[in-house]
């Protein structure tokens, strides 16, 4: 069986339309008919090759919503025409102390959806039966196809660290991650704070949650906002000087860190220490935690903003993200 | 009632013994006679003001054993003659939200044994019932004193963080603080590393609980132990570059600090995110920590090692701790 791809010829190159041979399905693969598909940062950084592990033709898409159209010999249970999502990670070893322990996304062995595979930008998509997700029934499609990478990102961090009613949560950064991050905090009870660069995004935060809103480039505003959280989620991505955001939390805090590759954290160890603050960050979440949000979402309502565009304009949807310009998703559809 | 003790009389001054008058005590009150007092880096850092907050005559002690002497009016109980003891926090407000969360040691008002008060280089010591701990039975005096600082800034962030069986747990410095953490590590059933500078210190430290020894002045060793620990405690006073310690940490591993107000960390946020590493502190202990660690240290035969000098060589005493020759914890004994 053939299939149709966008695929990057070379580093940084546009997408075009390539025609693929699907290999045989192994005993625990699915295929996947995909529908939806959502744009992540992290599919530029692969298109430019910014991680060194690009291999061209590079398909990206990893935030995949579809239909199971074939499964592997092995697979139990009735998938064939269920509706499913898959994200970043598309298969584990199974095997090792991180996924004996569940947490499967610190996996030694992981596979991505998206390094030396094929991924969602594309009419199918292959996938480890472990790693793709019924989408639950309230859920649209399209406003789902993004909590599968930028959304259990944000819920994993906030599930784990028992952020909860009575914690002052705040969330810097308003973008892909951080209006997920809003509402998913908002959700479990805490009072929220929105932190951002943009005057313009008030209303629209508050609209997803945020009880607070501070504006990170007026130096007084977050100096005023000084040990004010228990927890704060940095979604942007940024080469900041953080001490004003350790500076946000009152002891015990955490700051936690879901995006900043290209940033350092320069802080005086006294102050974490008399104030027993954490840094921390996190990586995607586990098979478990991947439910959880997934259930948590359906529940309280949750999902991404999104603008869809065909999957043929994928150029142009890509440009969007490229300039900051999607509110808040940018969503493919087949 | 008039006692004596040993007050430096202004900034980085020796000892001198003094009378002081004794004030009535308040209905919360007790006062200790003092058998026992450890010396601890912070008593130095007083004497010497390095924090501004010392007021002189300042009498240095707050790692205190002794027994009740007089109680106030509201103290309830049989606790004349009681064998006790003393630590940093004399002290909390009562009200504030760390309080009642019993955390006194985040206290917002916290009162400290040597900050605007007479400390235990001293016959006598003053402090509020609630700060004060009978001594188990089995614990020496002069072996328990260290505990009530210098133990429970170890035990508490080791307890906190669920440090036990199947962890590998190292302990960074072994001096008056590490010798004790080795100690409490492998007593909660950890593997225990224990990392030096000085190679003479390997017996010792396997002695005193460490199933591995790493020199840190060996760039190659501290480099072949990476990715080994899931927590590392820093017990060490020093302005280091932190990167090679937070390589030692494997997936979701910890560093947690209790000592160090003259360095700063500095590292990238993409490796502390990608493997959901902590940076985090710990500051004394709460009252109910303090009870658990004096249980657990006479459970487990746990207690500072110590040399002890009568309290008139107060001066020579703190050459020792000032030259860092102390193995591993002065006492001064009435």
């Amino acid at each position: 069986m053939k299939f149709t791809a966008y695929a990057a010829a070379e580093t940084g190159g546009s997408l075009h339309p390539i025609t693929l041979e699907l290999p045989e399905l192994n005993s625990r693969q699915v295929l996947i008919e995909v529908t939806h598909c959502g744009i992540c940062h992290s599919d530029l950084h692969m298109i430019d090759n910014d991680w060194g592990v690009s291999a061209y033709p590079l398909v990206p898409g990893h935030e995949v919503v579809g239909h199971v159209a074939q499964v592997g010999g092995s697979v139990q249970g009735d998938w064939i025409g269920k509706r499913v999502g898959l994200g970043w990670q598309a298969g584990s070893c199974g095997q090792c102390e991180w996924c004996v322990g569940k947490q499967e996304n610190l996996c030694v062995k992981p596979q991505a959806t998206i390094v030396k595979r094929y991924g969602g930008f594309a009419t199918h998509v292959v996938a480890d039966i472990d790693f793709i997700f019924p989408i639950p029934g309230k859920l649209d499609s399209d406003k789902a196809a993004p909590l599968l990478c930028g959304g259990v990102t944000v819920f994993s961090p906030l599930y784990r660290h028992g952020v909860g009613k009575g914690r002052r949560v705040g969330v810097m950064g308003i973008g892909g991650l951080g209006h997920m991050a809003l509402q998913f905090s908002k959700a479990m009870g805490a009072h929220v704070w929105a932190f951002s660069g943009s005057p313009a995004k008030e209303q629209e935060a508050k609209s997803l949650g945020a009880d607070e809103f501070c504006i990170t480039t007026d130096a007084t505003a977050l100096k005023s906002a000084k040990n004010s959280l228990d927890y704060l989620l940095v979604t942007a991505t940024a080469d900041l000087d953080w001490m004003p955001y350790v500076n946000l939390l009152r002891p015990n805090g955490t700051i936690c860190f879901v995006t900043g590759e290209n940033t350092r954290i320069n802080v005086p160890v006294g102050h974490i220490l008399s104030n027993q603050l954490n840094i921390t960050g996190s990586v995607i979440g586990s098979i478990e935690t991947m439910k959880r949000m997934l259930e948590f979402a359906e529940a309280h309502g949750i999902g991404a903003h999104t603008e869809c565009m065909p999957m043929r304009d994928v150029n142009a949807a890509l440009t969007k993200v490229r300039r900051n310009q999607a509110r808040y998703r940018m969503v493919l559809e087949a």
